[in-house]
């Protein structure tokens, strides 16, 4: 949605196209298909537009595809793509909402769905060790016999990749209790741009050796270098989870009873608010029953000891009623728990069936803050006189207003941009933040000037020049 | 202890020198007090003297100690130490025990000192402001009355800053639990060596917003720049805490507790491991009615909500009594659980009693890899003929193997540095690390080629250079 101002790739030899773009020389090609052998080198028209968006508004082709099978064959495809000024970027599955993974300048995307494999699980020392392709729900899977899990839970966990969650720092609902992808990632394998091959951390979860480079990785949506290899936190799954729907009169009360939970120092695993907007859209798709009157919303989930939980949901339920929420329901077996889990993350998908095109943001802002915030979106859409429903991991202020609109109506989409401005603008002027889990990509590389100054930005900056210093890695982004 | 490696300073116009360095030229010396005023700026030799050391055994002469008040000061100071290629290091409380705040090339030191004000307690949203000359414990004591805490707490959380704990990215062993500094840095402001005053990070518990630089700056050991605010991540205080005295015959069952422990998915709070010289040691000067005999000993905590404690309890005990512990004592009251953690506390000092110089390490091995790891550390020392304590925050791998000695004998010293040199590589071997939470400074830089390639220690320099392009900021240390 937002404009994207490109920065020019330096001595980039490649025509920047935003049709189809001119084929990869036939020399290079030739080159790079001896690294992978012809079948895992895409570069027909039908085939490259597969992996030309993601769930962003914004389209371009790559010029080829690439499924490379190990961190060697990365190398080679860096080199050559170095050598020759290409642009390369990474692609997990595709599910970023921000247009990381879009390669806006062209060039090659190197797709990871070759390297799926996970390399060990070893819940004694407490990690797991996968290659970047493999799928969030795989490493759930891999370790639930082992009665552990991984807690970064993005809604898109069913087929968003451990590379992508690693590039974007993905969140998720629980990590309101248990913390984002980078509290998790101990230690990776990469490939810079010119093709060393680098490791940083280890299987130890306390490791202060040299900087924090794992960490300066996750988040970097592919612009400093590809991750090959991720060695993952694990924690032992909690002995039971109780799960709470809760509906309020209005969203004063529903935003105040978030921030009066946490403020008693209950930490619940989630804390998921939807607006009425959002609640109605829901039970159109998922008839769970909910009270369609209902303003706000809450879906509560705490986790743990059977007896803490117990003893928590008592202190939780008597915040809520001093809060005047309206019905107050548990889920009363596990079935009942997915279904609503179900609902919730299937969000994004309601709302996309409302209109052409969808925008959901991500915004965040200290929780104290969430329903001033809250008050903010609703009045900046109203008076651009667009629909808007917030969902929000609201426990810890990270709130997601969704506009349906449509982007062919160009008067409509002007109101769209307006109306983003002010909200991200609102989450600054309130202490917040332009991203809590979905990066900045395409979507918001415009707006950092209102959380960092010059200077900062420029760091960023720089660090991207030391690393990367003819830009081929997913130029064109926030860096 | 290791050799220290000093890489030079380009273009560094003042004679490096380890007795007393030449004074800071009269007119740059001139345009520096203009900054801080006279009071605010020690140049006389015996001043001097007190900032040439830490916990750690080379001592190096700055040329000045400068007591700025606000990261202005701190930005002018660097201008000019810019211009004139003036290395200049931070320093807190100079309790660091790897050398990190000694100024092998000379130059400035900046001591935070001055800038020792709590600027915000929130709660409601879960963090705390402070200046980075700020005493750990008093962040600690500022939260109490609001019925939170701020979870890192090295041994020297008494006396040592949260510049300091950044800086070395600090550890304790409640970190077992609850992670380390890294981990509650929510945000912070800087200095870099140019004197731009940067930003990063937020209030905000989610932030993906470009690159994670405060985690990039938080173990740097101020080579990238001068922290000069830091917004931390507090928590609540748990409900109770329960703690343990446990003693066993060997050193091999006390090692398989805490593995057994750990791998049967409970996290204690803290799990600390003694072995038999350190927990004579430690009686010797406290008189805690501690076994003498035992070979082995865990101090083992744990909080939360009373009911869950109790259930842990139990488990707990199990485990132990199954690795064949010979006394398992919980403690009565609050005050006899505070004895026994001003004990464990207390050991390095302990050890300090013992002879001349200390050497406390810090390597860390995946869990299950620390009955291994002490069998070998033993071994190693007894071939050097050495002593050595074991003293473990075992439930993490992380290992502080004490050996007391004497500097000046030389033939010792050799041993010395011969048993560390294998003892490293030991860690090494069996997937562990350096430094578990003390950092790399003076002491390990030589040993990063044990757990990283020249690739990525070469990406460090990178870094390093794009930032601090002239090596003015704590020059000659690991990077």
């Amino acid at each position: 949605m937002p404009q994207i101002k490109k920065k020019p790739i330096k001595d980039n030899p490649i025509k920047d196209s935003h049709g189809t773009p001119d084929p990869i020389p036939a020399a290079i090609r030739k080159q790079l298909i001896k690294i992978v052998t012809e079948k895992r080198y895409l570069d027909k028209k039908e085939e490259l537009a597969c992996y030309a968006y993601d769930a962003f508004l914004v389209e371009a082709m790559p010029q080829a595809v690439i499924f490379p099978e190990t961190a060697e064959d990365i190398s080679e495809i860096l080199k050559i793509a170095s050598r020759h000024k290409i642009p390369v970027t990474g692609r997990g599955a595709g599910t970023s909402i921000c247009g990381a993974p879009i390669p806006i300048h062209n060039g090659i995307v190197i797709c990871f769905s070759k390297m799926d494999k996970i390399i060990e699980v070893n819940t004694r020392d407490r990690y797991i060790i996968v290659q970047p392709g493999v799928i969030n729900a795989a490493v759930q899977k891999a370790l639930a016999p082992f009665g552990f899990f991984y807690p970064p839970d993005p809604g898109s966990m069913s087929t968003s990749t451990i590379g992508g969650n690693i590039a974007q720092n993905a969140g998720g609902p629980r990590c309101l209790k248990y913390g984002v992808t980078m509290d998790y990632v101990l230690g990776m394998e990469a490939v810079l741009a010119t093709g060393e091959i680098v490791t940083f951390g280890s299987k130890n979860v306390k490791d202060v050796t040299g900087y924090k480079l794992s960490s300066l990785f996750c988040g970097s949506e592919g612009t400093l270098g590809l991750v090959t290899r991720a060695i993952l936190k694990v924690v032992p799954q909690p002995e039971t989870a109780r799960t709470l729907m809760v509906t309020f009169k209005n969203l004063d009360d529903t935003a105040k009873a978030v921030s009066d939970i946490i403020g008693s120092g209950i930490l619940p695993t989630a804390m998921e608010l939807m607006d009425k907007f959002t609640l109605n859209a829901i039970e159109d798709s998922f008839g769970l029953g909910l009270d369609r009157k209902a303003e706000g919303s809450l879906l509560i989930e705490i986790d743990g000891v059977k007896e803490a939980c117990e003893r928590e949901m008592v202190k939780i339920i008597k915040k809520l009623k001093e809060n005047n929420a309206v019905h107050i329901q548990e889920s009363a077996n596990d079935a009942d728990r997915e279904r609503l889990w179900t609902a919730r993350r299937s969000a994004y998908g309601v709302f996309a069936k409302m209109a052409p095109d969808i925008i959901s943001e991500d915004v965040t802002v200290p929780v104290s803050q969430v329903p001033e915030m809250i008050r903010r979106i609703k009045q900046i859409a109203k008076n651009q006189g667009l629909r808007v429903g917030v969902l929000a991991h609201a426990g810890d202020g990270n709130m997601h207003p969704m506009i349906p609109a449509d982007k062919s109506n160009k008067d409509e989409w002007a109101r769209v941009e307006k109306a983003f401005d002010e909200i991200f603008a609102a989450a600054a002027a309130l202490g917040g933040t332009l991203s809590g889990e979905h990066g900045i990509g395409l979507a918001k590389a415009r707006y950092l000037p209102l959380v960092m100054n010059q200077d900062s930005i420029h760091l960023m900056t720089r660090i991207k020049q030391a690393i990367d210093p003819d830009n081929i890695l997913n130029p064109g982004k926030f860096v």
